[in-house]
């Protein structure tokens, strides 16, 4: 470990080469950045922050965090049909470890890249590690996919595979599968639905991404558009992996509750239907009674639509 | 203390009665916020953060705390010459304590409702206490402060007075004061400088906020804008308080090299002189030879320009 400025710390690991795309104006070394907003566009803003000890461990790879970090950030854009162009990052380190600065800021850009965004300013701050990634995307005025518009009648889908990364976290705390590696991947790589986001604008009626499990998330879009719906277990799209271990354990409430998924789950008018990309599963139906059921074997479940809380 | 959740939390103490602006388009409640920015203006981008142990004590103030976490984003907005215009909060917090939460969150919404500033989204983790604000605004397309743009010749000025949150820094740590209240209220209140900011467009050919103290925040502007400076220390804009501490310690530094005041530092061309507001003062000159040179009783003293480091 070396004695570093933070200036210089931040110059070092986080400089690009040149800014990604023309909304950008002014990236970091001054106060504020600047971005130009296109004529007729909204700018979309959305934050959040992964604590160590909570949301990851000390020991976990630096590269899947920077990665994961921003990840989380571009996957709620993704949910309003944005395009990403921007990001800031607010880093709290206890010390200064190069080693790892290097693998953390090559995973956060090397997915910066990827989606042509750019980090445009940060903080570096002493402290326990946690990380605030800030993210900033354009989109054609009025096209945001908002929680508020299912009707009912609506078909519910989802844009993937839903309980790896649920299961990716019952391996690492002892869960033994056959098949660990794509759980894991999906928990500590999760991939932004940033395409299916941008082409679902003007097709899907509500729409968010799953990152606290699917009743929770699904429940934010019944509750804001004073709606219910009814799921059907045979339609959810669940990888070899979350089958076995739904065989092998019985927990079938896995994929429903997990969260860290980071696929899309959005309603579309069933004459829209035929907009829908392939690669997206029908899971349900928006209902007009309020709740969430599943229908399940014959049977009908009542779920609570709770979604996972960091203080309970 | 009562089990809340995330989102009851989150609604309960940040909700605002109703967006400040028309920028803002959506605020709280969504994926993303929404922001309209207006024709022909930029979006000014900055984020800071705020870690228990490092920038402030567990015991202190939540209100002030609060004001403080929003107050140092504003004044990078203010630097740049940006009218504020909206703010997300990412709070980590160990423990839900109502009673603290209701004092930070009036503490920041006092200062949002001061500015028109609309809080339009945020994150809320468990973890040890960091706050982390990341504030927007707007400005006429090609009128952002920089920093790069002082000439040889240019004046220097500052906004205000400089070193009383030092000051307020050595009676928090033990040193006996006179007339403690100014300096306290300095560095857990600090003003951001935002009418000064919007009038210097324009005017100041360099700026930038005092936030790690004058020489190196000065120091940033001489680096960006390739240019030395000398400072005259008879024109420094001091309390009553810091000569105080001065005619008592000697340490005549502390103006100088301690941060936390949120005055603006900006340069002018001498033709603009007439046009910069009564309030500032005048307090060195933009030179052609390369570094800091500080004018005092007839010496010059070399200054470093090297600025505050987390973690030196």
């Amino acid at each position: 470990m070396m004695p570093l400025s933070e200036f210089s710390l931040i110059e070092r690991f986080f400089t690009q080469s040149s800014p990604r795309n023309a909304v950008t104006r002014l990236g970091i070394g001054d106060d504020c950045a600047l971005l130009a907003v296109p004529a007729g566009h909204e700018l979309a803003v959305t934050t959040d922050t992964l604590v160590e000890n909570v949301h990851f461990f000390g020991g976990d790879d630096p590269a899947a965090l920077g990665h994961k970090a921003l990840a989380v950030n571009l996957s709620d854009l993704a949910s309003m049909g944005a395009k990403p162009v921007a990001a800031t990052l607010a880093l709290t380190l206890a010390q200064v470890d190069e080693d790892w600065l290097a693998a953390f800021s090559r995973g956060f850009l090397d997915l910066a890249r990827q989606y042509n965004v750019d980090l445009i300013g940060g903080d570096t701050t002493g402290g326990p590690l946690t990380l605030t990634v800030q993210a900033l995307g354009i989109l054609p005025q009025g096209t945001a996919l908002r929680r508020c518009g299912a009707k009912p009648g609506d078909f519910i889908y989802l844009t993937g595979d839903i309980g790896d990364a649920g299961l990716g976290l019952k391996i690492c705390h002892g869960y033994v599968c056959n098949a660990p590696d794509l759980p894991l991947l999906r928990l500590h790589r999760p991939t932004p639905q940033v395409a299916n986001g941008l082409a679902l604008r003007g097709t899907a009626t509500a729409c968010i991404d799953v990152s606290d499990g699917l009743t929770g998330d699904l429940g934010h879009i019944l509750k804001q558009s004073r709606v219910g719906a009814r799921l059907d277990w045979s339609c959810l799209p669940l990888s070899d992996a979350v089958l076995a271990y739904i065989a092998d354990t019985g927990d079938w409430a896995l994929p429903l509750t997990a969260g860290d998924d980071y696929e899309l789950c959005f309603t579309v008018h069933p004459n829209d239907a035929g907009k829908v990309p392939d690669s997206c599963r029908k899971i349900g139906v928006i209902e007009q009674e309020p709740g969430l059921r599943l229908h399940q074997s014959g049977l009908v479940r009542p779920l609570t639509t709770r979604a996972y809380e960091h203080f309970s």
